[in-house]
């Protein structure tokens, strides 16, 4: 046993944990064991709250072990770091995400892809996550936070942001591309920030007009709202990539139809359903269908740094995290503008 | 009036034309028109004959106009030339394929994707294909033969081969690539020889034990019989690349859990049915689904050039033109070793 994780072994935490499936989160004490040598300890500052919280919380996907301690848009301060730890030091203010640990060896890891490790860990699967005083993760999922970010704000980047950003990155989306954001919520508002400033011509589909002014002080140089046929009908052949965080189903043929040649619909959202494409219109235009998993500790790098120089920052409502019931029903309502962010009040 | 156009006002051609859906073909004289200043004119040295022929003669696809001429696989020597035509010179040797003319002034056209033209026309789309004595075509979808190709193997190389060589450029396939291929028949056993010579590991994927053999001596360096669930089995996460020539409905989930992290399922082949693809293992894999026609102009000229150096040719059976429904026969029977050619005796 190093001497870091003797230190370490038996700290007593406060945290939010659900019972049971679908019930009230109750304040818990839990004691942490010893940190694994690889691992680093944070203080949470701040966190997010992301609708696959609210999933694992109510157990959607039938992968959820109760009790449950979900949160996984992370901010805070180092507190320990494990003796093989490299990279981060205490005192220093990092983001942890949905991910939380990856083997570091496998072909993906080793190729900068960390995220489509085989093994990658869930930081709220199997394991305790951000709705504590602290958490726990491997030194190369605790990211350190760009300067000049602001932490009450940047939860949310480390789920909801990179999941939006990796495809510009893993696409090589260009300046010159005109992209479609479809679903202006939590990942979606990030979605037309980034792509506003990477240089793209941004559009926005919604289902009412309610969100239109919204959507364009969120960067989209145009709003298309879905249910209007001749609005919808002109972006026919014109759209190099649709970004869409919708999960609902979806009329894939009308929007496949959107693409230009060569384009791609990536999906962010995976519902139980099928994706019923029409193949012919995907071979006649070379068009793809995909979908990706958040982003690497690199990526996230990039993105921070990204997000420093063009002032990109969430929407975001801030609620004391002793409150966390309350910010849980917000998001449920779908009021919400647009990511729920808690503030440690535990001490 | 141009000069040409005059000189070639009133050609008449013996043709093989499909009266009606599913009937036999028939020897009849057309007569050409002039000829359109950007067109050039080629004499039918040889044909290959493609299932979409079979296809079209039958009304599969609810768009055949008869009389209807099919044949999209033309090798043979430039007769006449349009008064505006480029590149091609009368006598030079050059290959027609699935697409004749393209608009050439489309943002994709432009961009040298000629094949993802809005209007790009089919050869034997709305007028007169290969099973004919002469073709004609735009001069950008005449594509000189490279040096050391024969032309008589060549044929199907302008579109069953240009089908499974565009996705290696599209989608940079690496050297270091493992990629399956499904379906060993006219293009997948294309898609066998380019990968081996692109130096790509080379999974050949089959129904039955009957074709492992061959589809080691066309270059697959493994062939995974897909009904034996342990050899397929051991394909999860390893492919890069699957190339799927099978229009049959498929076991799409099962295919792509054998894509490796970042890989991509491509279909050349659109049967009627929509594609159901389970998005969850396409997001955690960071997965894609696509699909693309034919190729451009340029693309099928750095084929040639390909299949030159590499000394790569399909696998073919001749029968002379006036033969022709013998060899549709041969195609339907499915026993067809790789791809039946016409050699045009009708003079």
């Amino acid at each position: 046993m190093d001497r870091s994780a003797r230190l370490n072994a038996g700290v007593k935490i406060q945290a939010f944990s659900a019972p049971s499936a679908k019930a009230s989160l109750e304040l818990v004490e839990l004691e942490f064991g010893e940190l694994p040598p690889e691992h680093v300890e944070i203080e949470v500052a701040y966190c997010g709250i992301c609708h696959s919280d609210l999933a694992m919380i109510d157990n959607d996907w039938h992968m959820s072990r109760y009790p449950l301690v979900a949160g996984h848009e992370v901010v805070g301060r180092v507190t320990q770091v494990g003796a093989a730890a490299k990279r981060v030091q205490v005192g220093q203010t990092v983001g942890l995400g949905w991910y939380s640990e990856s083997c570091m060896c496998c072909s993906p890891c080793l190729s900068g892809n960390h995220n489509l490790c085989p093994t990658v860990e869930g930081t709220i699967v199997g394991r305790t996550g951000g709705f504590a005083q602290r958490v726990r993760c491997h030194w190369a999922w605790a990211t350190p936070l760009a300067q000049g970010l602001d932490p009450a704000k940047s939860g949310p980047l480390f789920c909801g942001g990179i999941t939006v950003f990796n495809p510009l990155v893993q696409f090589d989306v260009r300046p010159t591309d005109r992209v479609g954001v479809m679903g202006i919520g939590g990942l979606g508002h990030m979605a037309l920030k980034f792509l506003r400033a990477w240089g793209c011509e941004v559009v926005a589909f919604t289902t009412s007009d309610s969100k239109r002014e919204e959507a364009l002080q969120l960067g989209a140089h145009r709003v298309v709202n879905t249910r209007d046929s001749s609005e919808f009908g002109a972006l026919r052949n014109s759209l190099n990539l649709i970004l869409c965080t919708v999960a609902a189903k979806l009329d894939l043929p009308a929007l496949i139809q959107t693409l230009a040649p060569g384009g791609r619909f990536h999906t962010l959202a995976a519902g139980a359903e099928p994706a019923s494409l029409p193949v012919f219109p995907m071979l006649v235009g070379q068009r793809s269908f995909s979908s990706s998993p958040l982003g690497s500790p690199a990526t996230t790098e990039r993105m921070l740094e990204f997000c420093a120089r063009h002032r990109i920052e969430p929407v975001t409502e801030l609620y004391p995290m002793s409150k966390i019931n309350d910010a849980l029903d917000r998001l449920r309502s779908g009021q919400a503008r647009y990511r729920v962010v808690l503030q440690n009040d535990l001490g």
